[in-house]
């Protein structure tokens, strides 16, 4: 039998059917974010009270992802991870998500729910609930989420954000996590051609596929009066550099505390450095807060943060990568750039 | 001199340009919402109190249009225009917008700029602030907007919200503005491939290009106690037909009744009615209410709407067209599928 196509139930048959599945995994989740109106209708609606928080990001095929690198239900969670990333850089609570999918025709309809299993996986982590969104044709997959949180609070309970605009002279700077694994996955992925290669290809091919936002880990941050953040989806120097451009200020990167993955030291020991300085798409959070602050937030996430460099005044938006010697590396400082590549 | 494509500035450079436009157009709506982080940061942010509303809407390349049939500017036009029209279907209040644009990297910088150019002129018109979004690299364009919106005020002056769930059996069914005038502006260009064409077409291609939500109207018609509409995007049977499934009930309409734009008729006599029946894409405001809230609502809009047939108990989403002896009509109950064509 062949298998259904999405243009085999037509684009109202589809809403409906991922409607369904939606519903029976997130939908517990809607009267948490007091959801009044759910997929169905020509608009969302939830109760509000405060600040309310919104972002978004796509997924291209072809761009951003590639079908034999690539399974659905990890597609389905990364676009969801990579918009949750989103709001626990300002250090909100993720709430309801709406989902557009542009599809070709002769989509098979198992793919899609593939990837709804994967994007309802990822929501049930942060009790996200998806509440519509739109199916439309195309010659590739889009996939494009739109995420809503509200903002979480500051050391005075009060709401408040942390924003990359936010960064003062003397700030230090650091990183949760390590960086450079998911660079390093994809690298080895395509090295090899065979996702199925050794247990290290693995861990690091996991971190590329399934990256874990660090929602609680912002919420904690902002808690303890940490005020600029953003997360690491560029590269690390990329990053850094958009706090620099926002907050008017330069910034000095000690290129020897750059947390690096162990795995990738061990895949990549030449290019370890550059995977976690520009590889991009590790969702950890990068952020800035006088020294006093800083040990606040040690105390609240333990040895999952490293102190990795310092904001200076000098010229708006210029990263310095220093060795230990304390002179400048020389290294790209953009990251990625899908109209470059 | 060869034009810049928009490669040559990068996803980060182009991001940028376009904040610039947005924001000298559309920042002075911005405390009017309560926006507090706009375009730059990893989110938008806004002060809410009360119901929030979200819709999106995506526009793809070949599918939803075509560039020697649309401007850049209508289009940047249409794509905000689909979503004010959902948010006026709720009988909401437009607030806010984010904006994702998936590129091929050799689009003109200059037509981004004319899209965004009928983007901000649409946002204009209903005080739209355009806070966010994301430009990403894609093999087609694929426009997306979402638009976020307050609630509008019932007849006490509280927060209500119009839905396709809430028709009556008894209700009757109304219509803003006439019909069908956008599907033959589509089919007169295709067919003449000029679009240069007279005034008529002109008139009727002008309805297909830059279509006018009804924002203003769906908050007259929730103010006089209309608890159920939907806006006419996929063809005014298969819009009822959803009105239909989402209340469990079914609908008599009279095709004597609907109001045919008269330029369809000049133009399409033949198809007139099957045009306005199914064409689709005219943004109007179709809904239901009792005979005496239907009253109030022509009092608050006078002649711009149309009664046009009843809600009746009976098989849930059968919509049966009448003709003028009451006897049924055969017609496609499916609007536009873009998986099908």
């Amino acid at each position: 039998m062949r298998p259904m196509k999405v243009a085999d139930i037509g684009e109202f048959g589809l809403i409906n059917e991922l409607a369904r599945q939606a519903r029976a995994r997130t939908g517990a989740f809607e009267r948490l974010h007091g959801v009044t109106v759910s997929i169905g209708d020509d608009a969302a609606a939830w109760q509000t009270d405060g600040v309310q928080l919104a972002t978004t990001d796509t997924l291209v095929e072809g761009v951003h992802f590639r079908r034999d690198l690539s399974s659905w239900p990890d597609l389905g969670w990364k676009t969801l991870a990579v918009n949750l990333s989103d709001i626990a850089a300002m250090g909100g609570v993720p709430q309801c998500a709406l989902v557009t999918l542009a599809l070709p025709p002769d989509t098979p309809l198992a793919d899609m729910s593939a990837l709804y299993d994967g994007l309802c996986e990822a929501a049930e982590t942060e009790r996200v609930a998806i509440v519509g969104g739109d199916v439309v044709g195309a010659p590739v997959v889009v996939i494009t989420v739109t995420l809503f949180g509200a903002a979480g609070a500051g050391p005075d309970g009060r709401p408040a954000l942390m924003l990359r605009s936010a960064a003062r002279p003397g700030d230090l700077i650091a990183v949760t996590g390590a960086l450079g694994g998911s660079a390093a996955g994809l690298a080895a992925a395509m090295r090899s051609q065979r996702p199925g290669a050794g247990p290290a290809v693995q861990e690091l091919l996991a971190l590329h596929r399934r990256p874990r936002a660090r929602v609680r880990e912002g919420q904690a941050l902002l808690a303890c009066g940490v005020t600029c953040a953003i997360d690491v989806s560029d590269g690390l120097v990329a990053d850094l550099g958009h706090i620099c451009e926002m907050s008017c200020l330069s910034a000095n990167l000690h290129a020897a505390k750059v947390p690096v993955h162990p795995g990738v030291r061990r895949l990549f020991p030449e290019d370890a450095l550059r995977l976690a300085l520009s590889g991009g798409e590790d969702y950890e959070l990068l952020f800035t807060a006088p020294a006093q602050t800083l040990a606040a937030a040690r105390r609240a996430l333990g040895d999952g943060l490293t102190i990795i460099g310092e904001m200076t005044t000098g010229e708006p938006g210029k990263v310095r990568v220093l060795d230990e010697g304390g002179q400048p590396l020389a290294l790209p400082k953009r990251g990625w750039d899908h109209f470059a590549s």
